[in-house]
C-alpha cells in the first residue's frame, strides 16, 4: 500500500493512525502541500479533487479519509475500529462526523487562503475564525460526549474507534493554532490516553519524513 | 420514528431521502432554523451540536445525516444504499464525503451569518463565497465520477447509493443560490435520473410541511 500523505494534513494523520491500528505496512509518499504538488501530476491524476489523503492499493485508488477508515476495517477487520452494535456504531460515527464535517472543512488550507487571498482577511481575523470554528466546534463535541455518558477511557468505553481517531489530529490542529482547549476535559481526557498509543504517536506530524524542520 | 428536519436543509433532505428509499413512515418534526429552533429546547437537549437532522428512534438519538443513513442501511438492508463491494463501498461513500465534507460545510446557515454579521461581508461577497465552493466542489466531483468511469445511471451503475442521496440536495442548494451548473454534465443527468424516483421527489423542500410559502 502507498499513502500520499502529508505530515501536517490531519485527514492524513487520521489514515496513518488506522493503519497503525491494524498493523499496516504502507509506503510513504509526501505530497508538499505549501509548493502546491496536489495540483500537479502525478497527483492531481491520482486525485482530481487535489486533496490528501489518497491510499493506492492493488491498482485502486481511494479518497476521502472517512472512506479510506471505512475500508480498511471492512478488509482488515482486526481490531475494529467500529463497534459491532448498529446504534453504538452510528453514535461513534456521528462524533467522528461532527469533526470531519462541522469543524476541519472551515479550517483547510484552501478556505484560509481564501479569507486571506479572496476577502483580504489580515492575520488576526484568519486565526479569529479558526479559533472560532475549532473552539465552537470541539464545545459541541463534549457537549455530545457528556450528554451521551457513553466514554470510558475512549469514546465508547475502552476501545478505539473512528470517533478518538478522528479527535486526535483536530486537537494537533487546535494547540498549533493556540485555541482554547480548558472547556474540553473529556476531549484532552481522550486525547491523552490516545497519546499512549503507539500507533498514535507515531502517525503524529513530527514522526513523518516531510515534516518542516522546526 | 421521529425525524427533526428543516424543509431546506440539505442535511435533512438527504435522510428524507433515504428513510423514502427504504420505504419508512415516520413522523415530521419541524425545526424552524431562520428563528433559532435549533439553538432551544427541546430541540437542543436533543441535539447539544444545534443541528438538523435529528432521528429519534425507539428512545435512541441519533445525529449527523451520514451517520443516520448508514443506520437505516445496517438496519433496514432493503433496498441497499451502499454496494456489496468493499472497493466500491469507499468509492460511493468518498464521492458522498466529497460533498458533505469539501461543500456543504462552507455553506452553512451558521457560517454565512459568520461572513456577515462577523466579518461584515455584503450579500454580494457572500454570494460569491457560497458560488465558489459549490461550482469549484461539484467540478472536482464531476472529474472523480468522469476518471473512474463508473456511472451507469447513477453514480455507480444502475442502483441508488448513499452518492446519489449526497448530489441532490446539493444541487438544490446550488439552483437556489444561482450557481453555474453547465460545467457538470454527468452530475446533472445523474441529479435528473433521480429526481423521477418518488423519493427523491416527495423528499424534496417544497413537499415538507414546514417549507415557507412563496
Amino acid at each position: 500500500m502507498r499513502l500520499h500523505s502529508a505530515a501536517r494534513s490531519s485527514a492524513s494523520f487520521r489514515v496513518r493512525i488506522a493503519l497503525n491500528l491494524k498493523g499496516l505496512p504502507y509506503e510513504y509518499v509526501p505530497v508538499d502541500l505549501v509548493h502546491g504538488g496536489q495540483f500537479r501530476d502525478p497527483f492531481r491524476g491520482l486525485n482530481p479533487a487535489e486533496l490528501v489523503p489518497v491510499l493506492e492499493r492493488e491498482g485502486a485508488v481511494l479518497t476521502q479519509s472517512l472512506a479510506i477508515i471505512e475500508y480498511l476495517d471492512e478488509t482488515y477487520p482486526q481490531p475494529p475500529l467500529l463497534p459491532h452494535d448498529p446504534l453504538e456504531r452510528a453514535y461513534v460515527r456521528a462524533i467522528a462526523l461532527a469533526i470531519a464535517c462541522e469543524i476541519h472543512p472551515l479550517n483547510n488550507l484552501r478556505v484560509l487562503r481564501y479569507l486571506t487571498r479572496t476577502l483580504g482577511l489580515g492575520e488576526g481575523a484568519k486565526d479569529a475564525w479558526y479559533r472560532h470554528w475549532v473552539e465552537q466546534g470541539l464545545a459541541q463535541v463534549e457537549g455530545q460526549l457528556t450528554a451521551a455518558g457513553r466514554c470510558g477511557r475512549f469514546v465508547l468505553g475502552e476501545a478505539v474507534t473512528v470517533a478518538d481517531i478522528l479527535i486526535v489530529p483536530q486537537i494537533f490542529n487546535a494547540r498549533r493554532f493556540d485555541c482554547r482547549l480548558d472547556h474540553l476535559p473529556t476531549v484532552m481526557r481522550i486525547f491523552d490516553a490516545c497519546m499512549q498509543l503507539p500507533a498514535f504517536i507515531d502517525a503524529q506530524p513530527s514522526r513523518q519524513p516531510d515534516m518542516p524542520p522546526g
